[in-house]
């Protein structure tokens, strides 16, 4: 085999490439067939959209088109549908974006990417939340890109005033003309479920306008869909008087409330030149994300059977979160001086470890979850300042594993935690 | 609606983007429809793979996994199956290559894009054949990288001698090391339909291995199993004893021989650290491609139904490929001194107009195309270097019009050369 051993001489964006961590844990999880994962971002084969798929194929548009080439910007009406959809939900302005604002990605990943790629250079800088979707990180730090932390509040919300004195403080260092993204998870937030009040997002609204005016704010909301109960009661900041005038993007996935597997994603803004520039760059990535999955999205969208479908899924993870909070609180964890809350929507459950507990991949509390065969995600992946980040908690996916499986990785943690505990 | 005017601050990879020509010239005939077009590269609605795809939904694997996230590299079966096809392939290497050495991606052109991202640097050099796949232009000036046109000869082939001539002005100049990828289209090139013969594969390797060892080679192969008549009689170049121990990659791709719909590539490579590096670039950025395309190319490759199928394409495209190089024959074009050949593969006619007409964008030979409504490729566009573009060739494509549109295009298309030369 022809096979090459030599050095090459790879580029600056290999240089910084880095693999994901997630990817990292996935591994060892393969390593140890018995190990249960609560650490992938996995959704639940149980109920995944079979019977739509197959009838979107059996349905195919005349001559087979959503087996050709697509559009770069992606299907017509699968895009009316999506505004459409946008603009029904609770507490949004009917025309809050339009189709010709919607651009279709592979997964709401490459939609971030696209959009770092067009807004930031190498030294620009982002602001997250803290605590955030760890892959992110991943994405800024591939493109050379500096995320830096927004101060949070004790309920997990943005706190603005602080927000307000970050900024001053870039300026006074001269860094804020940097500044050119926010990303926000504002529903059903991956690690921590928290949701972002209304309140929160206008405030950010009147101190971004005030501000920071150029900064193009992304809010992620591909968990909006999955609430449990009811809506969270939030407009999308689209609708909101307060970012009137603003350049914003919303992100949004089929991945969480439909299927991973056809990897679609897309965003939404108000800035036509976005869509301008992020075509371009996306048609030198691909040409257009595939049209057989944009078809099957369309399908289920326009034949009335994505709202019902979602609607089992709320019903199905809800019992799932349910399932793993019982089990963890019947292990005992609370009297060990863990916290955390029952969430609202969403694939997550966010715990507080007890003060002075390391939840990071090299404390005792790793170690002994991996002895017991359970995995979850250290919190302290999901803070872009790691010398700051708090060591204490986890994330915990109800995603894939079944429920008698959330069980057992739940006595396993709780079986983990007294150990440590026991020292 | 809250839309955003003012003006954003776009990165350096936002000032570099640029529409593609291909896609101005789509509009152009969206505009008049009834205008008929030479110019897409879109494949023939009536031969794509509905049955085939039905069939793969009807068979997911157990648990719906294709529905499911896949990995980032690629589903393992497929990937061995694509590797046993490279391997079974006239004069390769049964071994050529393996499944660990294979990334899928969002067609073979999300394979080029990552390629060009952890090998280059702006301002570094990739050579390209002269003409070429005008596309790969704007991914190489999206990422402020030089397009090098190599010196080919009269038969279409790469001139190897003025190749190591160029080899050393560049060395002369200190830039021969920026020159970081060589890039190739070897079996029925589109747009020339010309296939590099095994004997300048061969002599290329040695003067690689002697010039720029480090030099990655991308072979890409979009249009290998498109064989009219007979597969091209040369071994790619992983098994080309010349090319051992240099740094390969083939590309190749589910677009042209089976659907472009699914949006699936692939490139293969003998260098485990390039596996590597763009795997990391691409989980940045998609995660890995659509698990239910892939699972449709499994599905064909490994029932058994990809070879019947890719079969079926050949007869196909021949008699398209004979239809319209007919059709151009009947309309007088030789006797105005237009000068081409029937392909032997390929879904690309490549024609040379008579000296001294123009058949740019803005000459008087594509305005009477333009107003006889039918559209084809100026050649000009597949030439790196614009000003030293010869510009009296014309790409013509037989993929996506029936065989009554292919013939009334080419007269047509005749009627305008007739047009243009009375003048």
């Amino acid at each position: 085999v022809n096979s090459f051993t030599g050095d090459l001489r790879f580029s600056a964006t290999a240089a910084r490439a880095r693999h994901s961590a997630i990817a990292d844990l996935m591994v060892r999880a393969l390593v140890r067939p018995g190990t249960l994962s609560l650490a992938a971002g996995f959704t639940d084969n149980a109920v995944l959209p079979v019977s739509i798929v197959r009838d979107a194929l059996a349905h195919m548009p005349a001559g087979g088109g959503c087996l050709q080439y697509g559009s770069n910007q992606g299907r017509p009406t699968l895009r009316e549908a999506i505004a459409a959809h946008i603009g029904s939900q609770h507490g949004e302005r009917p025309d809050a974006v339009g189709a010709d604002g919607i651009v279709m990605t592979n997964g709401s990943q490459q939609a971030l990417y696209l959009l770092a790629q067009v807004l930031c250079n190498p030294g620009d800088i982002v602001l997250v939340e803290s605590p955030t979707y760890f892959v992110v990180f991943d994405v800024l730090a591939g493109l050379g890109i500096e995320a830096v932390e927004l101060p949070m509040d004790a309920a997990g919300q943005v706190d603005v005033a602080g927000t307000g004195e970050l900024f001053e403080r870039l300026r006074a260092e001269g860094r804020l003309e940097r500044v050119k993204m926010a990303y926000f998870i504002t529903y059903f937030s991956n690690p921590s479920a928290v949701s972002m009040t209304e309140g929160v997002k206008r405030a950010l609204g009147s101190l971004v306008a005030q501000h920071v005016p150029w900064l193009v704010t992304i809010e992620d909301t591909a968990y909006r869909d999955l609430y449990f109960s009811r809506p969270y009661p939030a407009a999308s900041m689209l609708s909101l008087g307060e970012w009137t005038g603003l350049p914003l993007v919303q992100t949004g996935s089929f991945s969480k409330c439909f299927s991973p597997g056809i990897r679609l994603g897309f965003f939404a803004t108000n800035v036509p030149a976005l869509v301008e520039k992020t075509m371009c760059v996306k048609g030198q990535q691909d040409f257009g994300s595939a049209n057989i999955s944009q078809w099957i999205a369309e399908f289920a969208m326009t034949r009335g059977l994505f709202d019902p479908f979602v609607a089992g899924l709320r019903v199905h993870y809800q019992a799932k979160a349910k399932a793993l909070d019982d089990a963890l609180g019947a292990g005992g964890l609370k009297a060990l001086g863990w916290r955390w809350e029952m969430p609202e929507g969403g694939l997550m459950l966010w715990l507080k470890g007890p003060t002075g507990l390391d939840t990071g991949m090299t404390g005792a509390f790793c170690r002994a979850c991996m002895d017991s065969e359970v995995l979850y995600v250290p919190g302290d992946f999901c803070y872009a300042n790691a010398a700051s980040a708090p060591r204490c908690n986890v994330r915990l996916s109800i995603g894939a594993p079944p429920v008698e499986d959330l069980r057992e990785a739940a006595r396993r943690f709780a079986l983990a935690a007294q150990t440590v505990l026991r020292g």
